[in-house]
């Protein structure tokens, strides 16, 4: 059943793959100035309009190709103070609308957390494209169904890890993809937010490696272009002692990582949920032929020199969304090409999946005082059940080092980018590497 | 019968800044979802689809209330490859085609800078707003005519002296007008191209101070917050020898300037035709509580180490569209909110006029070794007719010690926003100001 | 047996701190003018005159109240010609004829380490105070017994951790000790030598912990103002792969360490073997109110301008002898200080034992991928007998944290200036603190 | 007799330098020690015991060859005490005992401006070599007759600009030097001091360019490689407004020149007597492949970040002797090598006669609003002289182009270390040079 299954989305991806495009027509002619062709755009429709959503509606207003065609939010005047603004034809109090609407080709969900894997899996029943801010979902296996979803209905499915589109830390691993320092040695990464998020929002959350260094964890992996081996984090508190109280990570608002990737390569993390000056958000790389490093981003370039101080004259981007704005834009237009182009997505379910993984380790670590594999976390979940574990053993949507030992076909579907790349390589071939 | 057309102009103006906004219907309701009350933009035209003029149709998308409804280019492929990318309705390789639409409420002239003048006068004729790229033209008369063309229509006319919307210059100008840093006392404003233009350009470029310096001279007084006196300026050539040959300022590719503003604040300006890292500038002010100043801008914060050199990851922004492209955003976001508004433009023709006097006047300096004062550049234009002297004098188009000494009225017309200021401040007052 | 030697060591440590000066006399009254009253100087002895002998014998000629009487070297050249040089009146090939010399009230050890023990003890037996480069001796035991015989012979014994002296480190230093940056919360320290010894310094130089971080570890804590609790440490090899071979830290050429001390303080530090732009040494120590970093140290404040890159004129300092110059200079000069004001050394053998300990820690944690207690290393050495164990867990030579459990008397002696304290504490207090 | 007298100059210099050491011996040898060769110094004296004359004391007991031997101050206790810290045999209150003293061989004269010329010409009177804080003195004729007094008497001058020792200002020298970044176009200069000195100070004390500016105009002198031509001043009073009734530049405190240099190199110039987070020197060259710029100099290379700034730790040097106490030194250690090696000194009494007209065109310029040239000056201090004017027109004291036009013989001797080069060149040769 799983292999028919199979086919049948394999099938299914041929056929979805014709253009997406609808026609529209177009106005006056008048006198001597002539026509333009309206093009025929994808079609978008965005959940949420709080800040995030906000952002990503007026990048998908500057990306070609792509017009958002409905916007929702639960407070339904946000919508429509949306959609007036960025010109949006439509607006509705329910998610669901946009995720139903026939027109829309695809969906960016900016919800609240706890709402993404269930939108995903609509997304994927109605066969639309899905950005999704991370995280997917807090639970492993509700993460690799959301994943599995999309890939079994032939849909995209783009992970919002803004921090890889931010032209600094885009930088850094050119420098490395380019060798321009040489093969990389120690990756160190720092992210301390302005001020600690209140007692009621750490709570639950699922602590300090979960909600906060779960972007440099992905960071380390991006930059070192190789999955990782294993984890040692410790966390402590010394801002807001009243979280001391909070189970496992949710009581440290400070935390230190080490992560060994192959090759010997380290990556030091270190995070804080309190930085005086600002959000604080730098990368080093040293490699074997030089070092680069970025620093934070400030408004302008100007330094003001006075009687008792001399240095920027503003203070730099004080959190996520100052800083990242342009990342936000630069991903959101990358999704953008990536379905205008059909080309793969840029950061993947997979992505999410393994950011993930390295997260819960951990907190693991930290509880246990000792280093912690990423296979073990995996092995944690599903190998209380012998043939899920051997299943997994050889599936590709963990990462080699991250499976467990086993034996067996892969119960994972390859994602819509690597079925249409199988099928541009043979149609016969893919089948025989997917049912042996 | 000048004081007639004068009454004219005050009472179309009173009739003409009624809503500019037309109306447009919409599309189809979708089940639960809402329909979006349509906005009554703001039509624009665009003349000119090179380089700059792309950048500012792409800032119109963005400016809200507004919408770009034709682009011309000569060669129409421009205009029409324009008009897809961003959504334009109509183009045409006819300026007069945008110029005379009955849809289009303002203009942004983006042509070769010989053919400004001539437009602005057009627009004002079909009472379109206006947005032209410095400068308005080279010569003080034509300029003076242009100028009061819009005055005359009541049509608002914006330059578009960039840097002033440059958030590095503009951080500065704050840091003076709040008084971060006392009262200025010395402006050092610093310019550099990063290669030479060819002969070519040079030649009949009108010279030095006129096509470079310009915007420093500008931006010298935009800092100082005054109108500057007089000025020494000299110039020398040092990177491509063979223009040495050419008239005037046109020779040198190197040049300083001293201007003295009121109460003995300096400001001393460099310029050079070759930088060789890039475009170079940069500004600084000492003040009486302390100093500002700003540096060049890079794409991002990385810095590399390698065995030869420590430093910038990469080079700053090589040339004024890739350094200034934010500044050109935000200056026709800014016209589209003065149209939008209806408020007073922040870059007014005159300020265009200032800049071409202080041009005009380093000139001379250069040429005869001497301070020049710029009430000398004006009275050795109009002064050859005692009359026009003498009504200048007392004219608000130049600055007040820009003026012939004598005892006319003025020959010269309030802009747009002026007259409206005067109308809100009593109608008949406004009369008398102007017909005493 | 063990109580009177040590009534003996107070006793003698009492007549030892009369005035070590000697008298010399002067020169021929001249005319109107004055003679100089000559002073009776603290008389210094260098062994040592490679390139670090230089510079702290160049310092000595600075430090008022001190004068260099004898400098040795085994290849008496070198010793001659810093005479010379220095105007030091005699020199020789044995450092014995230093250590014996009447006239010598003080000790540089700049030998190579593994004279380093033998040579302190032989100052302890002579009478003679010491000032001695870092380490002490690669051994626990070895370096205990060091301490004790200059704690035995109411001698100084300062150890040179430069880097305690540096004005950068020393500044960050300030910043926490003044609560500029508020409590300490994470101390991050980077230090890489600008390329890899060669393989025969390596081999038996008793790894990378021991011959490099340890820098870091004690300034750590330092920073930290504090003794650790426990370390885990990793290392990997990148450059060299020949060192690959060798047995424990010796095959690393990068490492990681995190180290935990009280309050949920957290030190992050690594070191490579190679950094190809020079020698890289920063400090970063956030705290609940700021943050403070260091940078690298370059010769001047130039920055060039060229067509492929923008940034520092030269590079930094290359490696320790230059970045360093000035702390080694003010550590002497400290020392210097102190014992022409016979007030306590600013860097104690203890520090010296404490860091090796640290380093041992690492060493271990790297083998064992584990966290390592300070305790644990202690405990290794001596709880093998268990009354030097029981004499230890109570003995202030190590941090309290350090010691092993027990309930005996101290087997170790407080250091001279301790004992000083004491005494100045009144005499029988002390005794009674000693005897119980 | 002129003639005559420059033979004997020429003789009398061939044996003043024979070696100027002398004898002393040394002390007893002991054990297997070896006894010290003692050294013939160079003996200096010092005149002045303020901070400045400090700064050079030491530095001399840090130059090796050379030892300071007496000190004076007119308060006497000054120079005990500077004599007891640096152990200089002898001190007096009189300068004259510094400079008649057999045992003297050169003469550091660190006394208040108005002393200088004095002193140097009776230094010259006993033959011995002179070191001189800027100025030799603020007019023209007496510095020319104290450069002239040192030239015949076969003494060397070195004048204490000290900013060419700076280690910024030198590395932007070096770059023009060595091509760096090719032909220098642009020399920007910036000196501001951190608070303005009293009103009784800068009354009488010359005016902003002669006692302030005067450093700048000749760091650009010694950047371009070559003699200035012509300069433009202008000035202005911000900060006490009590000044402004001062005559001349008195009444300034800001100023700003422009220097014209050959082949169209443009030198610009600022300075101000109040910089409110302290003294602020800064030096940009713009070349034909490049540009260098120097910032100002911190105590360390601590960045701190704090809730409402982030930028360095602590504050640039505040004044001169913080920020150039290297430079001092380098400068005295520099002038030591030229005495012991007999080599020409790096910073002549020439070059401080130029700085000096350099100034007195500034002050002209300023108070007459034109360009004036250097030439200009000379002229109009020596001919109303006919006979001296024509003189001075061939004059090698002078730069050439600030030489009067004439036909005449030279009235300036050679200095001493062009009389040796002449000497080395042949002795017969020299004389036909200076005899015709």
């Amino acid at each position: 059943m799983l292999k028919s299954s199979l086919l049948l989305v394999l099938l299914t991806a041929v056929q979805a793959f014709q253009p997406m495009r609808t026609a529209s027509s177009s106005t006056t002619l008048f006198m001597t100035t002539k026509e333009n062709d309206t093009k025929q755009d994808i079609r978008v429709g965005v959940i949420g309009m709080g800040r995030i959503g906000l952002v990503h509606l007026e990048a998908i207003t500057k990306a070609p190709g792509v017009r958002p065609v409905i916007v929702s939010n639960p407070t339904v005047s946000k919508a429509e103070a949306a959609a007036k603004q960025y010109n949006v034809p439509r607006f509705t109090d329910n998610a669901m609308d946009v995720i139903t609407d026939p027109q829309v080709d695809a969906v960016w969900i900016c919800s609240p957390s706890q709402y993404h894997a269930e939108q995903i899996k609509a997304c994927a029943a109605n066969k639309k494209h899905v950005f999704c801010e991370k995280p997917i979902a807090t639970e492993l296996d509700e993460t690799v169904e959301a994943i599995n979803a999309c890939n079994e209905a032939g849909v995209k499915l783009m992970i919002g890890l803004q921090r890889r589109f931010d032209q600094n830390f885009r930088r850094v691993e050119q420098a490395i993809r380019k060798s321009e320092v040489g093969e990389p040695i120690m990756i160190k990464l720092c992210s301390r937010d302005p001020s600690p998020p209140p007692y009621s929002y750490v709570k639950g959350g699922g602590g300090i490696f979960a909600d906060m260094a779960v972007h440099d964890l992905d960071m380390s992996r991006f930059l070192a272009g190789s999955d990782p081996i294993d984890i040692l984090a410790i966390g402590s508190c010394h801002i807001d002692k009243s979280i001391n109280d909070l189970p496992g990570s949710e009581k440290y608002d400070t935390a230190s990582c080490l992560v060994r990737y192959p090759n010997g390569v380290q990556a030091m993390i270190d995070v804080c949920r309190q930085s005086s000056f600002g959000y604080d958000q730098r990368a080093e790389v040293l490699g074997t032929k030089g070092m680069i490093q970025t620093d934070n981003v400030y408004p302008n370039t100007a330094k003001i020199f006075k009687p008792d101080f001399t240095g920027n004259a503003d203070m730099p981007f004080d959190f996520f969304l100052s800083r990242y704005n342009e990342a936000y834009v630069t991903e959101t237009i990358a999704f953008c090409e990536s379905l205008v182009n059909d080309t793969p997505v840029p950061c993947t379910g997979e992505d999410g999946l393994v950011a993930l993984i390295m997260a819960i380790a951990a907190d693991k670590s930290a509880a246990e005082n000792r280093w912690v594999s990423f296979r073990e976390i995996v092995e944690q979940v599903y190998c209380s059940s012998p043939t899920q574990c051997e299943l997994l053993s050889q599936s590709e949507l963990f990462p080699a080092g991250f499976r467990p030992s086993g034996d067996a076909k892969s119960l994972l579907l390859p994602n819509v980018d690597e079925q249409k790349k199988a099928q541009a390589n043979g149609f016969r071939a893919a089948l025989s590497k997917i049912f042996g």
